[in-house]
């Protein structure tokens, strides 16, 4: 009966820690959903961070990413009470528990830090925490180490273990391909930015009296979409908006682009056509139809008096509002081939006594608002 | 001790699922990393299938997705012995166990299919296909039901249970959320090369005698690059270069650009200019660096009496080469104001007569290979 008695001992033991480890599995597999279900990589960061904390039932849970140029481990987010301080402190690679796993690309359980020679108290000093124990991964993509994951202080009296380790490295793996596929999305984006960008500047750099002037009106633009309610989504049609506004003007030919006196009116009528032409352009090009409005009516007035259109407050849409004051702005603190440019105060008058005939007086107000801040 | 018999059975059959279990969560965190390590929607798709029939242990594992224009279920991809067969077949929304999973966005297992009045049994009579238990989900993403995720037949005598279908329930969130990514990664990417596409169209149109010059190189030139040795990412490339290869036109003054006649030598000199000018545009977006010698040298000769720096051979690069080929090969085939457009087979003989002295005698072997095959 004995043997049979420390049987059944071990089977309620395993059963339980069977249970347990389903559980935990099915939670790492929650926490993975979730760490995918974005592409931003800061919210990436943070998740990451988070589930490391929960998963590891941990007092606190930090991502450290490799800076190669520095050859240091940045702290990138860090939860729990003291989390805050330890944003400030970064460390050798090779440095501490963290910095050893990055060197090495091994994972490590250090369950009395005091004893291991690895172990580095200046973060505790500095942060004023008491590492008890620490479980620390590495965060490995395609080969390469480009960060660790953390817990600090296992909830409870325990210890981690190696259910806790193999769980850590199963969520490791999860964060390095969350992080390389948002990664990937970036670097796509920034292609296409800087595409329109670069072709945008090419086709300015036909009229001569303009240089610059698509960069800062989309410097001037983005200044003013943070103080208005705009949704993240809408900043980058705002964004993308001012980037090809002028891109009609490739459709303008060189006599009249080029002329250095002031235009005739017919020439000027022609000139006027560039809103119109940018729009058509941008017709083409489907996944931008959202920005098709902000081209082709960023010469429009709140008075009804612009081009091509004439629309009047309302029926002009946000984004060509936006474009339109960064535009008069730029326009009056630039030179022209006939006029100085304006002092920046004196155009600020300027915005403001136009506000609400010609510019929107609503993005306006966001416009000196930026300006104030020294934003613009 | 009867009583204490029973619980040792529970006891160890609860163990034994518990076991069991936690094996199948690591498998999903497993399959599930396989499934988020890709943007490329078609492998995607395939490991779902591939993961939904390894953990249902089943004999066969098929995703179909929604066509909302047709309101029809599309069999995507389907593994096991008899999946190919399933490839041609298409249900209804509401018609069989997967379509009506699909309308009502509600998971089902059917241990006896031919009980079930849901179950179509046109499948099986297609595929000769005996199906004796189905286990099928819906795959969400925000609230929209994309597709379904199903697995039929339990290996050995097995049927599916509550288990399985939580299990399968995770799977095909985490199939919705790797979907969801890279439709989202293929919308940036369309949204990139639409724009480069309608700039260079832009550009191009001032040049009133190469209607469609750069639509075509570009479709040239993929087909030149389907016959030659290059990976995925070179021929994306190729795309890239042939898109904007003309750019540097936009630098050239009207006057020459629009000119009827034939240029003079003079002017000739500055038409040439535009290679090098396009290469100084790319220059300024790094993610396109890639492409800067295609750009550059698409006007260089394999004799080394190309411009802009008579380069030779082997010193030309591929993506230039390329280009090159598809280049003269357009101009050739099209109306100039001093000349008619070539015949299609006259120009491809002046392709052959120029290879190894003008143009690369593999591209322009390449070019034949397409023409041949009517891609061309």
């Amino acid at each position: 009966m004995r043997a049979k008695k420390v049987d059944i001992n071990r089977w309620l033991d395993r059963s339980k820690r069977n249970g347990e480890r389903a559980k935990r599995l099915a939670l790492l597999s929650q926490l993975s959903q979730v760490l995918n279900s974005t592409l931003d990589p800061k919210e990436i960061r943070r998740r990451a961070m988070e589930a490391a904390t929960r998963l590891m039932k941990a007092e606190v849970g930090s991502l450290l990413l490799v800076n190669e140029e520095k050859h240091r481990l940045y702290f990138e987010v860090a939860l729990g009470e003291r989390g805050e301080n330890l944003k400030m402190i970064s460390l050798n690679l090779g440095e501490g528990i963290a910095g050893w796993v990055a060197q090495y690309g091994k994972p490590l359980v250090v369950n009395s830090p005091e004893k291991d020679c690895r172990f580095f108290k200046g973060v505790d000093e500095r942060t004023e925490f008491k590492t008890r124990n620490i479980i620390c991964v590495p965060v490995r993509v395609k080969e390469k180490i480009i960060g660790v994951l953390e817990a600090i202080n296992k909830k409870g009296k325990g210890k981690f273990n190696q259910e806790d380790l193999s769980l850590l490295i199963s969520l490791a793996d999860q964060v390095a391909i969350a992080l390389d596929n948002s990664r990937l999305y970036q670097e796509l984006e920034e292609m296409f930015f800087q595409t329109a960008k670069s072709l945008a500047d090419a086709i300015e750099k036909r009229d001569p009296h303009t240089g610059g002037h698509t960069q800062r009106v989309t410097r001037y633009s983005q200044a003013i979409s943070k103080y208005l309610p705009l949704t993240h989504l809408e900043k980058k049609w705002v964004k993308i908006t001012s980037v090809l506004h002028d891109i009609g003007k490739i459709g303008i030919e060189d006599y009249i682009l080029k002329k250095p006196e002031p235009l005739s009116p017919k020439e000027f009528e022609i000139i006027k056509r560039h809103s119109k032409m940018g729009a058509e352009i941008i017709e083409h090009i489907r996944p931008l139809r959202e920005i098709i409005p902000g081209v082709k009516y960023h010469h429009e007035q709140v008075d009804g008096k612009g081009y091509p259109d004439g629309l009047k407050g309302e029926d002009i849409p946000i984004l060509a509002k936006i474009v339109a004051v960064a535009d008069t702005y730029d326009a009056m603190t630039t030179d022209r081939p006939y006029r100085k440019a304006m002092d920046k105060k004196i155009a600020i008058d300027e915005l403001k006594r136009c506000s609400g005939t010609q510019l929107d007086g609503e993005v306006v107000k966001a416009f000196i608002h930026a300006y104030q801040n020294g934003e613009i």
